[in-house]
């Protein structure tokens, strides 16, 4: 909490600039308010500071809400997002690095609260709390049980001995690679407003942007490759940057997961390419466009510079699976995961080859390692109840009576961090439609995508809270 | 082959009864051509002639797609479905008892035709070779891996020591409940003819009609209700019939699957009827056409006495998801069956549980007994190979360039046997606009379905053909 009032300040000063009286006002009294939260939380006195994996999903959890309760403030106070449902939807999207919006005028908003809306994505990206644990200094134990709630990814692995350091290590990289994108920005010519929502955008693979046309508004296809690409860097696990900044070049390049990503992006590309082409002048251009797209989705980050919508049925399908299949482990992509998917493909290959041969035994590699039997199991429930939510939430806002196309990818859109679906939700549609009731499901599946299923589920087991 | 020689001299009966001079000569060069495939196979001498897992799917997977391939030629001999696509897909829609049809116009078809075309799903229903083993002798252990091969669900029992015994006591069930359908239909008045296609149907939950209107042709509350409660009595496993017979009534009661199958049932009857009350005169209308369809849908026959796809969405999404169910194991219904369903809905809470608490050890309990973890696993297993052959379903079908709608439910429908999906192959459509291609394809989801993927995935998997 005091780490958000904090970073209220950020668009506070923005607001101050560009002289958005009530956007400053409603910045410093939200701020105000986190940190009073924050100040009377840290009198509370708690027996016994062991940190489990209960401990640690609670944390988690918890703080993810508050965080985004807080953090819908300065649009309710400014008023405007006046209507609580649509400001906790924008701010949870926004956290989350979904990228989904009930916005029907983006351009409308000042300045200071476009800031704000998009640097949620940049904080959300890597994990506040991950951030947290570099200021605040936890035993070794304790901070383990906190990164592997927040980190996406089947098993999240440190980096370094202390837990501290990995955390350091990971945000440092996270800057780096954002500065970097940033002057590639600005090089091209654009504003360093545009250029900061931008890298927040792109970095946090979040896709929220300060205009309704998204990417394409540029125009520009020095902005299209530049973003393209390093949406893609940014879909990347932070580990393999590591190895390269440890000059262990082989290893880096030998990562099994990126092998799969990588190639997974070219199919697509290709395919949705020549399915495509006669909409555009040129093969090339045509390749152009459905690498930005893919690269967006794949990468769960959502921007857009054509309408896929308006696509071929293969390729709005197509671009459905990569939302599915999301980014790779340890990444600030959403999704499934590569990895998660590759494992839970080669489980599925065992078990038919168990069928047929009752006797045989054998293990699941994955990255040149055995997988523990454990972890496959736990990605085999990881996907039954992430179905489950899609199902039932699919269900639960049917009941707002719009198409089936446009609440199934409503859903798959907000349960892996996408932003834009299909149909109403599609590229150039928005979430405003949806009743408030709709809103909070979908709230609820980004929050539960976000940090994978389980933080956010046991909140709700009954098990959880006894002592 | 042989058995199916035989029981294409029924509709060739009937062609001739009806003087259909085509049909007639259509259906004796079928059966001429299964008998000559089934004399000269039975010429072919092994070496070995035990049966494990790996060979009763072979059997099984293989028996399926030789009967659909002979199941089709009547058509295309007669001209009655030239194509050979439409023919294979109707066939195999026919014994994998689905529904699903590519005729624009079904009354146009001869008689004896129609005939075959229904009596597909009947002998599909219960399965073709468990009705072998009543008339060719198999060692007991042989005959356990063809039963469990064909038959549907997570695992099946043998209801006395004897295969054969189990064999002959399900058909005779089966048979016993078809001809009381056939006459509570007779003495509401149906023609002979309308009453065995609709007890072919209804018994092996297939749904295919001789109207284009399906059920509703007849606009009869009375057929409305005895089909909607028949379908129900068919999605019932057969054991708690061969229990009911032994008079252990209370263990019949007792059967854990038969709650929830009628729970889920009362539900979305319930929350249907409240959905669509004000398209129809009165609440209690509007509960009969919700039975209907409910009843209808998850035991995956396919019947329609109204356009669902007119519903509004949460009726139609909930419609859906009643095809993902299924009816129970053990029945002649599809789908993922609701023993399956509820153990994964167990293993999942379970999952959740165990991150919560990492050292607990819980077993899962079904039916009063506890689940081995074997089954857990298969049944896991078993939903992530469904859900691939989903995805790659819908995305290769998506080159015909028709609605995501209904390629995704086409994809849903066939996979589970049902018949009808939304839009364009809702209640009023049909498959026929689909390429060739995709027929084959929706063809495979059927088979898969119906045999519950391994005997089919097992031909493309090399191991299976390794000595």
């Amino acid at each position: 909490m005091l780490i958000e009032a904090g970073l209220l300040l950020i668009p506070a000063v923005t607001g101050l600039i560009c002289h958005e009286q009530a956007s400053f006002r409603a910045f410093l009294i939200s701020a105000l308010a986190a940190a009073a939260a924050g100040g009377l939380l840290s009198l509370v006195r708690t027996r016994g500071s062991n940190i489990y994996a209960r401990e640690g999903f609670a944390i988690v959890g918890l703080s993810w809400i508050m965080l985004s309760l807080f953090g819908c403030l300065p649009f309710i106070i400014s008023g405007q997002i006046p209507d609580f449902a649509d400001a906790f939807f924008e701010t949870v999207s926004g956290f989350t690095t979904t990228g989904s919006s009930i916005l029907t005028d983006i351009e409308a908003l000042d300045k200071s609260m476009l800031l704000w809306r998009s640097f949620t994505h940049w904080v959300g990206g890597m994990g506040v709390l991950v951030f947290a644990m570099i200021i605040i200094p936890l035993g070794g134990k304790r901070s383990m049980h906190l990164l592997r709630a927040e980190s996406p990814g089947p098993s999240s692995g440190k980096l370094v001995p202390k837990m501290r350091d990995t955390a350091t290590i990971l945000y440092g990289i996270y800057i780096a690679l954002s500065v970097i994108l940033l002057i590639f920005l600005m090089a091209g010519g654009m504003p360093l407003f545009d250029s900061l929502i931008n890298v927040f955008g792109t970095a946090g693979t979040g896709g929220f942007s300060n205009h309704g046309a998204s990417i394409a508004y540029y125009d520009s296809k020095y902005f299209e490759i530049v973003i393209g690409i390093f949406m893609l860097i940014f879909g990347v696990n932070f580990n393999v940057y590591f190895l390269l900044l440890l000059r262990r070049f082989r290893a880096a390049a030998g990562n099994e997961e990126l092998h799969w990503y990588l190639g997974i992006v070219a199919f697509a590309v290709i395919t949705i390419a020549l399915n495509i082409n006669s909409m555009f002048g040129s093969f090339r251009e045509a390749v152009r466009y459905s690498f930005f797209q893919v690269s967006s989705v794949i990468t769960t980050t959502g921007f857009a510079t054509a309408d896929f919508d308006q696509w071929p049925q293969y390729s709005r399908t197509l671009l459905i699976l990569l939302m599915f299949v999301g980014a790779c482990a340890g990444s600030t992509g959403g999704g499934l995961k590569v990895s998660r998917l590759i494992l839970l493909i080669r489980t599925a290959l065992r078990g038919v080859r168990r069928q047929i041969h009752s006797r045989s035994v054998e293990s699941i590699r994955f990255g040149g390692q055995i997988i523990e039997e454990e972890t496959i199991s736990t990605c085999l429930i990881y996907l039954v109840i992430y179905l489950m939510i899609i199902l039932a939430s699919t269900l639960l806002i049917s009941f707002d009576n719009f198409s089936f196309e446009a609440n199934v990818t409503a859903v798959i859109s907000c349960i892996n961090n996408i932003g834009p679906g299909l149909g109403m939700v599609g590229p150039a549609g928005n979430f405003s439609a949806y009743s408030a009731a709709s809103k909070l499901i979908l709230s609820f599946d980004m929050l539960a995508g976000r940090l994978e299923l389980f933080p956010i589920l046991m909140l709700f087991a009954p098990s959880a809270w006894r002592r």
